[in-house]
C-alpha cells in the first residue's frame, strides 16, 4: 500500500493510533523498527537539530532535505508539520507538489501567520490567521495533490491562542468544509479538558488529531473514548537524545576517556546496521568487477 | 580569536587536547556547552544521522549545509572529516574555499578512493591513493586557503588498509612535506601499538591526531606521554542518541504513554534554551512594532 | 578594495553609476567583463531563470544558493534584490549573515508583504507593509551586519501601490532613520515624473537608487542632473537571452541542423574561456602525478 | 503519455528526433515552446551558467536541483547529461531514485573517470573507465529503476580518447549486454567519418544517440539514412544566450542606456507570460479571500 494510502486508513481507522516524532533519517528509521506506524516530522525537532529556532530561520526547502532523506530511510509514512504552509496558498501548492515527488504522506498546516512561532511560546501573543484565507490554503492543497490520499491535516491554533471552544468549532467546521482530511485540535493547558469539550461537539463530523505533549498525564484510553483517531508523540526522540548527549558529552570531557561511556552506547556496528551496510557489501558483489584494483 | 587560530593551536600546544564528535547543528552546541574546545564533524555520524551510509552517498554539499548549521550554531571550532576530499585536487580547492566561507576551522582529508567506505568496513580490500596525488590534494588545499590558520589534517590510512610501520611513516612524511598541519595515524586494532610504534619513529616532526573508537581502552596517559597532540572521539554523541531514542521509542510504544518517559527526557523548555529563544523573544522587543496586530 | 566597500563607494560617490541584472554565475560574469562596476542580482530574473514566478515560489535559501554561484564567479560587488527579506526582522538578520559570508556586498529590501508579487504586476491591489514594521527590517539589518561597509537599500514601493509623494518622502525619512545605506525609489509610469518630483524634495539626504524599466526613454543625463546615485538596468540580460534563445531554438527547429546557427552564437570554446578552463589545466600540472594513469 | 515512455518512444521508434539542450527551467520551457520533444539537461552548458568548470565542481545534488526546476518548468522529457554517475555503481543507483522521483525521462552516463573533464578539452589524455566497472554501473541503474521505461543512455568515449572502431565495438556492445537503452557514440573530428563507421558495424542492436557539435556539416539526412535514433543539439541555447547576453552588456555599458536595447529584447511582459503569471492572478481569485487587506 501507498504511504498516503497507509496515513489516510490510519486517520480514518476506527482504532486510536500513534505516531512518534523524528527529526532526520536516523531518527525516522528507529521510529519505524519500533513499531510504530507512522513518523511525526516535527518543525520544532528539526528545526532545533538543525540549531536553529522554530521560526521558520531554516527555509522551506531546507526542511524539504531533510523530509527527503527521513522519508528515503523509511518505509512507513510520514506527516511532515508543515508550519503555516510557509507562505500563502500559492506556496502550499508548491509544497504539495514537492511533498507528494518525496513520498511524503501528509502535511499539517496550522492557522497562524509566518513566520511562525512555536505554539508554546508567548502563545496568547499570537495573532491567527483569518479563516477565509486558511481555508483557501487547504482547499488549494486539496486541489493541487495528484494522489488522492495524500492527506492534508489542518491545525487550529484556537485554544493556544486564547480563544474557546466556539472559536476552536468555528474554525475546525470551516476547515472541514474546505477539504482538510482531519483536525488537528492543539491545546497547552496541562489537562485535557479542552480536547474533550472539542471532542464532545465535533462528534464524528471528520477525523481528530491530537498533541498530548502538555496534557500527557491524562490516560491514553480516555482519547480513545472521546473518539480521537491519531496521537501524535511530538518531541520526545529528540528530548531524549539530547539528554543521553547531555549525559555522554559530560562523561567523556570529565574523564578524557571513553571507558565509562563504551558499554552505555550502541556499538558502531549498530551504526552500520542501521545504515543497512550490508546491503551494499552484496551489491558490490554483483556490479564491481571481480578483480577491482584501485578503480572503485 | 579565530576558529581558525583556535584549531591550530589546538594542534600545536603542547598539551594533549580533546574534541568530541557532532552530526548537526544541536549536537555541536552540546559538545560545546560540555567544555569541549573543538568539535568533529564525523563523515560517519553526519551520514548516519542523515540516513544514508558512510560511502559518499550524501553529496558533498548536503554535507557543507549539515557543517553550516554547525558551525553558526557554536563558538568553538569544527575539524571537518572531509573523507578523500570528495573528488581530486580540484574539488578540495572548491571545498577549502566554501569552508572558509562558513567558518569551519580545518578539514581532514584521508588517502582513499572517492567514493570512499568506512574504515572499520572491509578495510583490508581498500585501495588508497597513489602518495603523489593525495600530496598533490594537500598542497592544493594549502595554496587556496585564504586564512593562514585554516588546519589540513592528512590522515593515514595505511594500517586500516593491512599496511606496516614503514608505509605509514613514509605516507606521514610525504603528506607533512606537501604542507599538513597536522597527521591523522588511523588504527583499528584494539590496541594501541600501531600508534605507540608510529609515535615512535615519528617523533616531534609534526602533530599528531588519533581516534582511539576501538583502542578506546588503553589510557589516555599513554597518549599524552607519547606525543599525541589532539584525540577524536570520533562517534559517541550519535552512539548515545541511538541508545536513548531506541529506548524511548520502545517505552512509548509499548506502554501507548509518554507517562514513563517524561522524567527521562529534557523538558520542552530546555529545546528551547537550547535554541536560545529568550534572544529573539528579546529581539522583537527591539525590532517589532510596540501594537503589532497581524502583521508579523 | 572589499566587494561591500566597492558598493558602499558606488552609492555615496558624486558620480552616476550603473549595475546591470545578472541572474546566474554565467550573466555575472558577462555583466562583468563588460565594464560595469556592479551586479544587480534580480529577483524577477532569478525566479524566471529557476523556471518559477517572481512570487517566493524559490525558497530564499534557493536564492542564495545562486547568489552564492554569482558571487564566486565575479569579482565585482553584487547587490541582491531580496524582495522584502523573505520573512520578518530575524529572516532578515539570518539573511545579511548568510549573504556576509557568500561576499554579497549588500541588499535591497521593499516594503511588501511575503509572499511577495512583483511590482508590475496588480501592483495597485498590493498593500504595503506598515512603515514602522519594515524600519525594524532595516534597523535588524544593520545591528546584524559585521562589515560596517555592507549596504542595506531601503526599496520604497509608494508609487507602484498608487500612493502619491507624500507617502513616498514619509516612508523613504523613515527607512532613513532606520539605518538604510540608500532608498531606492521605484516607480512603474512611463515618465521619469515621480522619481524627479521626489528627488527635488529629497535632496541629498541619502544615496537614491532608482530602477528606470518602464520610464527608460528618460536621457540618463536628467537623473544624473537630479542627484540620483545609482541606476539599476534591472533585466535586460535575461531578456536578451530569452529572445536569442527562442529565435535559435526556432531555427534549429525547423532545419534540423546547426548550419544556420553556428555562425551567430559563440564557440564552445568561449564557454570555457567563461569558466576559465585554462586556469584548471595549469593546476594539474602543479598538483596531479605526472605520470597518472587512472587515479585522477 | 509518462515523459519516461515518451523518451523511450523516441529512442526506439524509426524516425530520427532530436533534443535541444536546456540549462535552467527558462532555457527548458523555451525548448518545448519551440517544438522539440525531449530536452537535453547539458552537464557543460549547467555548469557554464553557474559559473562553473565541467569537471564535477558543482555537486551532483546542485545539478539535481537544477534538473529538478527544469522538470517542473517542462512537460517534455528531459535526459540528464549525468557524466560518469558521479562517482560508482552506488552513487549511480541513488541518482536513479533521485531522478525518477523527479519526473527526469532518463540519463546518460558517460564511461570516463570521476571527476570528469569535458570531452573537447584535453581528451586524449583522458584514461577511460574499466568496461566492466563501467558495465556494472548501467546494471545497477536498470536493477533500481521502478520506471520500466526509465531510460539509461550509455556514452562511450572510446572515439574520445583516441581509440579506434574496434574499441568503440566492444565497448558499445557490453554496455548494451549490461541493460543500456541506447548507446551515445560520441565524436569530436569535425567530419561524420567515425559515427558512421560504427553505424555500419552497429546495424540495429539497439538505438543510437549522436552530439554533431563538432562534425555539425555533415547534413542530417545522412544520419538518418545511417540508422540514428536521436541527434542532440548539445550547447546551443547556451552559446546563443551568451552572444545576446555579451551583446546587450556592452551596448548598455557604451550607451549608459536602454534606448538601443529595448527593441532588440523580449519584454517584461513576454518573462510573465514564460512564468505563467496568468496562473496565478487566476488561482488568487480562487484561494485568496475577496477582501484581502494586509493579510495574504
Amino acid at each position: 500500500m501507498q504511504k498516503t494510502s497507509q496515513l489516510k486508513q490510519m486517520l480514518n481507522s476506527k482504532k486510536l493510533e500513534f505516531i512518534l516524532e523524528a527529526h532526520d533519517g536516523l531518527s525516522g528509521k528507529i521510529v519505524e523498527e519500533a513499531g510504530f506506524k507512522g513518523i511525526w516530522g516535527s518543525g520544532l525537532a528539526i528545526s532545533a537539530a538543525m540549531g536553529v529556532r522554530d521560526n521558520n530561520e531554516a527555509s522551506w526547502t531546507q526542511v524539504l532535505d531533510v523530509i527527503e532523506f527521513m522519508s528515503d530511510a523509511t518505509s512507513i509514512p510520514i506527516l511532515l508539520d508543515a508550519d503555516t504552509g510557509y507562505g500563502n496558498f500559492n506556496n502550499v501548492r508548491r509544497l504539495v507538489r514537492k511533498l507528494e515527488q518525496r513520498q511524503v504522506a501528509g502535511m499539517c498546516i496550522e492557522d497562524k501567520l509566518f513566520p511562525k512561532t512555536n505554539s508554546f511560546i508567548n502563545s496568547e501573543q499570537q495573532p491567527l490567521a483569518e479563516i477565509e484565507e486558511f481555508a483557501g490554503k487547504i482547499k488549494s492543497a486539496k486541489d493541487t495533490q495528484e494522489d488522492p490520499d495524500f492527506c492534508v491535516v489542518a491545525r487550529v491554533e484556537a485554544f493556544i491562542a486564547g480563544w474557546g471552544l466556539a472559536e476552536a468549532l468555528r474554525r475546525a467546521e470551516a476547515y472541514y468544509q474546505a477539504g482538510a482530511d482531519a483536525i488537528l485540535m492543539h491545546s497547552k493547558i496541562p489537562s485535557a479538558d479542552q480536547i474533550l469539550s472539542f471532542m464532545e461537539e465535533w462528534k464524528d463530523t471528520c477525523p481528530v488529531v491530537i498533541v498530548p505533549t502538555m496534557y500527557y498525564k491524562t490516560p491514553t484510553k480516555i482519547f480513545e473514548e472521546a473518539g480521537v483517531s491519531l496521537i501524535i508523540w511530538a518531541n520526545h526522540m529528540l528530548r531524549s537524545s539530547i539528554q543521553a548527549m547531555q549525559t555522554t558529552a559530560a562523561q567523556i570531557y570529565i574523564d578524557q576517556s571513553l571507558v565509562y561511556v563504551e558499554d552505555k552506547i550502541v556499538s558502531v556496528k549498530e551504526i552500520f546496521r542501521l545504515q543497512n551496510a550490508e546491503e551494499l557489501k552484496q551489491a558490490e558483489k554483483v556490479y564491481l568487477p571481480t578483480v577491482s584494483v584501485g578503480v572503485r
